[in-house]
């Protein structure tokens, strides 16, 4: 039975969660603090000499401030699917959110994104510091270099924050492999979108494919079993956490492609950026294959500029709600696909195909996998109370937001 | 005492300590060896699904095969000063040049070099097979988004070989606070020398701080100081190999500003490439210091163009003999300070003023000053004749080479 986003029966379902119900806000507000002191520590320890250390360590605690942290959140859960409570374990996954950090960072860089988390990117700070500062030499230019730096460190940091968690070595042991797998997976699926968006668009297969290897797996499923491995869970257990995670990244990730087409400025990004940009995402590729020969033929006149091999790049990068797979106008696909993207009349044709509807459906589908997931692991005694009711408001969280 | 390089005695002193004559190419060879394993291991796992895996981890073999490993070498020198021969520490080393094949690969992007070790840089590789593949969208800035990926798996990589290496984890954790710093550092490094870039000609102090911060530190300090402090040396051994580390550093990076003025192809880069870029070198900064009123008016007309603000950045980034510190012609700030160098005067009018003999007996003294301090060590019992050997071998290729 599909699941219709923003519905009451969502909704209720989060109530009766009372339990755990006030975890995501308690949590995010510990990874906060954790993440916050980090960035304060290292840029005192590191970055103080150097001039505009104080411009830079703004931005850098800036950016941190304003995620969504469900990475830290998933790795806490799978945490909590097997073991108590633990200061260390907190830290530890607080730094997923300098490792996401790091992702976005030389993304937006890569992707010319302007605008990320309701702010101006990091390069474009960084850029217009260049500027203020009256420097010589390209600003542009300056802001990108700055920015892969700043990423780089965050890449750094992010791992010496697990490190220095205070787990015990052994709990460490049980998690580098995954992390280290997580990182080059993180690294290499953004390599393929760049492949792929010099490329023809694909179809919906590729797309689901790409989304699932990338944002999906990152967002929500290896987070989610870095946590429980590390708290020693057993196959079992990361299994149903696994299932549960590619469910629920591959929603998060519809959602995201959704936004990216009708969101309103609440993403933090400029509405209707994945048309300006002409990105081949899960719902304008569904679009595609759905819609009438003629409508499909509008569509690609809009989209993809008159000789149909604009760029089309999969959206599945790194979706964070505010924060998602953006590549802003004024990049080089938007300026090598042609003029300005009608983005109303867009609108209108992929919801005349029933994409959006499908797309729905499609999410509706895997939250109500994950949920009977959830219920059949309380039922019979492999998941607590607890976890159960945060990992059922995560799961509507991520499949039904509209940031 | 100055030592003039490529004198024979120097090259004597090397002949004197036979004992471990043989060291850097038996570590070089093993170091090599170990490096191409794991980028082999590494693309077959996490790069082998990517449109181009073949493509992208042929360029990255050949990269990590054409290094001097310069930096293993210390570290593993570090190492042998206080334990003996273990073939996890040189695993554990072995990283070191991933972490350097990260900074050089991203570092190239930054600053639009086309040289590297003898090749085209990564990203002019990669943008050339965008081209060859008939994609679309920009090869120019396909080949600067992918480099930078390829330099965070090295990031990613590097670290995994010091944890994998097989090293006891109590070991391992008398490394990582140093490892971290010194990753830290270089990237910070690297954002100091990029605002450097942007402002007006430093004078000597200036340069020689950026040059011990950045490339001295990174290149021989460092690694020294990680693997001795793996290795469990005391205090004292510390002190005497940072002190070394420091000298040797400031040493190697000013022979490398001469063969950036001076050198021939075989420094794996254009000849006289800091003067094409305008870079703001030791021997650069020196010569204007030097210089007489009427000379120096002539030097900065031919380096800094009409205005004297064009860019001046350090030349002291990550020296690497074959490797070092490029920012080829056709860069930004190439492009932005006027019109063509003209070489043969530069070099001329730099000779003139004497500043080339006199970085000669800077860096003599350097030598001399490391060489006492390993003959005094050996002489009270805290350094072995075949780590001494070595040392002093390693203190004259650094300072006394010619690519």
């Amino acid at each position: 039975m599909a699941v219709e986003t923003g519905t009451t029966r969502q909704r209720e379902h989060v109530v009766h969660v009372a339990p755990g119900a006030g975890w995501p806000e308690e949590i995010r507000r510990r990874v906060h603090a954790h993440v916050a002191d980090i960035v304060r520590r290292r840029c005192a320890e590191h970055v103080h000499s150097v001039p505009g250390s104080e411009f830079v360590s703004g931005v850098l605690a800036d950016f941190v401030g304003r995620g969504k942290y469900l990475r830290s959140m998933f790795g806490y859960l799978g945490w909590r699917a097997a073991a108590p409570d633990s200061p260390g374990a907190l830290g530890a996954f607080a730094g997923l959110e300098l490792l996401h950090a790091f992702a976005l960072i030389q993304d937006d860089v890569m992707d010319g994104s302007q605008l990320r988390r309701g702010r101006p990117t990091v390069h474009v700070q960084l850029a217009g510091w260049h500027r203020e500062q009256g420097m010589s030499g390209s600003a542009d230019r300056f802001g990108e270099s700055a920015a892969v730096l700043l990423g780089d460190l965050c890449l750094v940091w992010a791992e010496q924050a697990m490190r220095e968690s205070g787990l015990p070595a052994e709990v460490l042991d049980r998690g580098w492999p995954r992390y280290d797998a997580m990182r080059s997976e993180l690294a290499v699926g953004q390599f393929a979108d760049l492949v792929n968006d010099a490329r023809r668009v694909p179809d919906l297969d590729e797309v689901m494919d790409v989304l699932r290897r990338k944002s999906g797996n990152y967002t929500v499923r290896r987070p989610l079993e870095l946590g429980a491995a590390m708290a020693g869970a057993d196959e079992e257990l990361l299994t149903l956490l696994g299932d549960y995670g590619t469910m629920i990244g591959e929603a998060f990730q519809m959602r995201d492609d959704v936004l990216g087409v009708f969101g309103t400025g609440a993403t933090g990004k400029s509405a209707g950026d994945d048309l300006t940009e002409r990105k081949a995402t899960s719902l304008v590729v569904l679009a595609r294959e759905l819609a009438e020969p003629h409508t499909r033929a509008r569509l690609d006149a809009l989209l993809l500029g008159s000789d149909n091999g604009g760029s089309g790049g999969s959206g599945a990068e790194n979706g964070d709600g505010g924060a998602d797979s953006a590549r802003e106008g004024g990049t080089d696909s938007a300026r090598e696909g042609g003029g300005p993207v009608d983005v109303a009349a867009a609108r209108a044709l992929i919801e005349s195909t029933g994409a959006r509807r499908r797309i729905d459906e499609l999410i509706g589908t895997r939250v109500q996998g994950a949920l009977r997931l959830v219920d059949g692991a309380v039922a019979d005694g492999r998941l607590g109370d607890d976890v159960a009711g945060v990992l059922r408001a995560m799961a509507v969280r991520c499949a039904d937001r509209a940031s």
